[in-house]
């Protein structure tokens, strides 16, 4: 609180308010129907603050999908898959990980940059490329463990670690768009189930030898 | 012309018009941030023949739904995969049918039911539902030859045709947001690949064997 900063304490966590409204009022009802009142509501601040963060709705689009990236990083780097020996356990384990967190509430699940994108992709370039970066940098963080397990295994194909990779966030955000229009967290689960065997059966290997 | 009808070919045609802007308007920019003006004004309609034809722009959603159900599944009731004798080779013929069809602007191929449901499933239930009825709806179209496939080939596993043929759509809505926040087709097509691959496995067969 006495940290010398041009920033007042107050005025940071509104700023952070702001995105963590975002995050839940976007994945809600989606970037369009989010109002900066809704925001400014949801994050007890007034309207004359928020644009003191952020310079418009777009401003705060952007932000929201960094902000996203940097909660979502966090958590994923924090994830207990790493910890596997094997690389290909730890690329199934992401997987088993990525379908033990989606339960409860469409809207606390699914992901803020998907459901930015398909709605913004064509009138907000800003936005698009700040989802895109979260999406792809996401899959990027899951190449290495592919290779070294491609290598450690000895497989070929005409597929490629980062192909497979952005593969696993098609299936995640496809299925998180059937379990909205289903209206049932469990078809996201069943997409993740065929992701699983599929990776199993580029790997030649079946539940029992490998979980 | 001259039929005894109710309707007046004029007014046929602005309802099937504004389905049509409905159509182009929110695959290229959402649900929410389409608004009655914008379609009246693509469809050359006045407000009062849009409240006229839709009670609600709610209603407008549901039955552009319902339009976009009808016309795709007539365009894909007439597609060549069908002509095919196996139907395993159905299967894959339909996955090689959606690749080929996935080019040129991002609006023009992704799928407006899809991104509705993806805006819209928490604040308008009338349209998630019929959202939810064109994407499972058509995953039906599906289960019978994914069926034939199993039994004529004596597949066995943990999965059922209905699971699969589900997931046909998680890969295709998916691609469809990857290609979106990467601003490239070829994302989607990608993630078409990986569902062929998986399909082959599934019946374990390659590429040469069968195309």
């Amino acid at each position: 609180m006495s940290r010398p900063t041009k920033q007042s304490p107050e005025r940071g966590n509104a700023r952070i308010r702001l995105l963590e409204s975002a995050r839940d009022i976007v994945r809600a009802k989606g970037f369009a129907a989010t109002t900066v009142d809704d925001l400014c509501r949801s994050a007890d601040v007034t309207k004359g603050a928020f644009f003191h963060h952020f310079e418009s709705k777009d401003a705060l689009g952007v932000a929201a999908a960094e902000f996203w990236t940097e909660k979502t990083s966090a958590f994923f780097a924090a994830a207990p898959y790493h910890d596997l020996a094997d690389p290909l356990e730890r690329v199934l384990g992401y997987v088993a990980f990525r379908k033990a967190i989606i339960e409860g509430d469409l809207a606390a699940f699914t992901c803020l940059v998907g459901t930015m994108a398909q709605e913004v992709y064509a009138s907000s370039q800003g936005i698009r490329e700040a989802c895109g970066r979260s999406i792809f940098g996401h899959a990027e963080t899951l190449e290495a463990d592919i290779e070294a397990a491609r290598r450690e295994r000895g497989i070929t194909g005409d597929w490629t670690a980062q192909s497979l990779a952005r593969h696993t966030q098609a299936i995640l955000q496809g299925g998180f768009v059937l379990a909205k229009a289903g209206n049932d967290p469990a078809l996201a689960r069943e997409a993740l189930d065929h992701l699983a065997r599929y990776i199993r059966q580029l790997f030649h290997v079946t539940e029992e030898t490998i979980a």
